[in-house]
């Protein structure tokens, strides 16, 4: 475990590190690989651009999906829902501990949602707004455009859908006390 | 796209294709890489022993999360739920239309949470019951002993959960009738 703060590998403001966080080393060799099945188009070019809050952006966003993968989008127009699996190719993947801009504390990357984590998969639920082929229009995303699309599910209210769940660090920000 | 019935690889009836369903051909290279991050276990060590349904089963399973990311669960003690990413290791990733065995139809690979799919990334939200190191014991997985983890989130209810979200063609086949 070495210090973030001395990491030889930071580059950009946007992408680096900040005072505070820490890196672990990576593993030496990857266990497996991913393809991208598509592209995500959306209005925001800088990472400053993108809400902050995917739940506060009704801004319609269009999936680009590889047209070799066309008939695998059966029966999708039937979902008002769907979780989308991306990759968010920028970031770093060896961060353990960061401080959230708006917390100002440590947190572990695995209580965080950040992008920077060892796979760097982001999930978002969206609400699907329109299908025209291979492209399908969506309501709740932040990401920056172009991001690689990786999966695209049926939200399943049944097991996907826990309105009491509680994230207690981030509720205490809040001032909301919680267990 | 060739037709999957004649397909040559499949090789056993667990993880090979059935009628009726397609098959497209796989992109030439790979665009990203993964690790793993740790280990699943479960009392699953056949695929026909898994539930049937992740929110049937109240079995505690562990997540044994590799020592190296130790540090990244700060915090995750205080959420109540959290998101899991995992690899269908087994899987086919060529399918482009299935049929459930429970619905006797085609389907579009992304309308179902089929683990065959191009990057067989499943996700499964859980109940998280206690924290003992690195071991995480949890409740709401239905996936086979020692699958491996790529990713822990919290989940907030804010953007995740959506109690209303419909999937009609499976509303349909319950004979509940949607759009």
């Amino acid at each position: 475990m070495r210090s973030a703060v001395s990491d030889p590998v930071v580059s950009d403001k946007d992408f680096g590190i900040w005072e505070g966080e820490v890196a672990a080393p990576l593993p030496e060799r990857f266990d497996a690989s991913l393809y991208y099945i598509g592209r995500i188009r959306t209005p925001w070019k800088e990472r400053k651009d993108c809400p902050k809050n995917a739940r506060g952006s009704q801004e319609i966003c269009t999936l680009e999906l590889d047209p070799r993968w066309a008939e695998a989008l059966r029966n999708v127009e039937t979902c008002t829902h769907l979780v989308l699996l991306y990759w968010m190719d920028r970031s770093r993947r060896d961060l353990v501990l960061q401080v959230p801009r708006t917390y100002g504390k440590q947190c572990g990357t695995f209580s965080l949602r950040s992008p920077a984590r060892p796979n760097p998969i982001a999930m978002s639920v969206v609400k699907l707004v329109g299908i025209e082929g291979t492209g399908l229009k969506v309501v709740g995303l932040d990401c920056l455009d172009g991001t690689p699309l990786l999966d695209i599910k049926p939200y399943f209210a049944s097991t996907d859908a826990i309105p009491d769940a509680q994230v207690g660090w981030h509720a205490d920000r809040n001032g909301i006390k919680t267990r």
